[in-house]
């Protein structure tokens, strides 16, 4: 088993193009809001990478059993249903609903990974439950999609304890680039709090826009047990 | 002070468009073969993106008082004088002389960040003379060369080091982004060794073209006292 794990969806690209199991992490927030919806009953999930084909999706669909969610600038968009909280995305608004989703990272990610074999949303939230999903793929690319294509260390530090738990570092465990070894050595030395999330770029961006109370769900450990796999350009809950 | 890392090239670009002092690091080997360079009195180098580049310049310069230095996949360019092992840059190659010099990575950073207001060259090799060097400094940019636009954990380990010498994660250090956080774990809990520097992407690659013996040399922290420091295109010794 080979887990190279990739910073930026620009570092990214030319792994993108290979066979491989693609893991998307964007622990604030998208990963976890997507684990939270379809823990919670949400029909599938489309990722689109800008608000205009999201909404270009709804009218195809038609608006009935769709919401509009996403975030720019970690504010909800204009006119849509849902921002990018976890806490909105309870079985109450979201059992049965086909959601159309777009953030500024991502969502942006998963649009760059849809040709791979294999795309799975991961966070902190179901962590266990994409080792276990992953656990007998020959390739993975752990696709962290950061700020605006820089480095995010809760994506990173998301990473690391995913590699942790697919036994790297171990004897006979997986084979692993750079980026890998740093995300481990960063898992070895911290455990994912929402205090920690607050002291990261992107906590202290949610924090300056009144979210605070989201890096409580976002560090929660296997808080569910859902894998979110993508069929067919929609991520679902799978297994 | 602000000390913010970049761990490639691109994602640095915003950055590098900002009043800041820019610190490149290419351990493996671009920057360490510079100290070695200038530490035994080479006159000046000129980093050039290409290898077309450092020709032209040859040119220009004439070839008298001229080598002609740098790598493509590690192996010294052909018609050039000189590769990229710090061994080859022995006093009495290089004392008095001006280096042109293209890598794949390392001087590609260098020409990126030529328009700040003051660029180092930064290596373990060198690694106290620069923290004293830019210890008054407001703005400073650390720049990982990486490679081809990866993370490169050598690079990284090294700007987490230098970020220890500044006194980051202390109270009243310096002010640090999400990959200086990183950085500054992963120097908390690993020194560089050669042992270490050959299981790392850009140290296995040497390794397979023979040239493990250069690692000795990229791993040897204070080697020299030397600060590498751009003036007009040139990096040359100063302080």
């Amino acid at each position: 088993m080979k887990v190279h794990v990739y910073f930026n969806i620009a570092e990214a690209e030319a792994a993108l193009q290979q066979e491989a199991t693609v893991v998307v992490i964007d622990v604030v927030r998208a990963t976890t809001s997507m684990v939270e919806a379809l823990a919670n009953g949400a029909r599938a999930i489309y990722p689109t990478a800008s608000t205009e084909d999201a909404v270009r999706l709804a009218h195809s669909f038609g608006r009935e059993d769709t919401l509009l969610c996403g975030e720019r600038r970690g504010v909800k968009v204009e006119g849509f249903d849902l921002g990018n909280s976890p806490a909105e995305y309870t079985a109450e608004v979201v059992s049965g609903k086909r959601l159309l989703m777009s953030t500024t990272n991502g969502t942006v990610a998963f649009v760059e990974a849809a040709e791979a074999s294999r795309v799975l949303a991961c966070a902190f939230t179901n962590l266990g439950a994409v080792a276990d999903a992953i656990r007998g793929d020959d390739h993975v690319v752990v696709l962290c999609a950061g700020r605006l294509n820089r480095f995010s260390l809760d994506d990173a530090l998301c990473a690391g304890h995913l590699l942790r738990r697919l036994g790297a570092g171990e004897p006979g465990g997986p084979e692993v680039n750079d980026a890998s070894l740093a995300a481990l050595m960063l898992a070895m030395v911290m455990e994912p709090t929402a205090e920690r999330l607050g002291g990261m770029e992107a906590g202290r961006a949610l924090i300056e826009i009144g979210l605070e109370g989201d890096l409580e769900v976002c560090a929660q450990v296997d808080r569910h047990a859902v894998v979110v796999e993508m069929k067919d350009q929609a991520l679902m809950a799978g297994g």
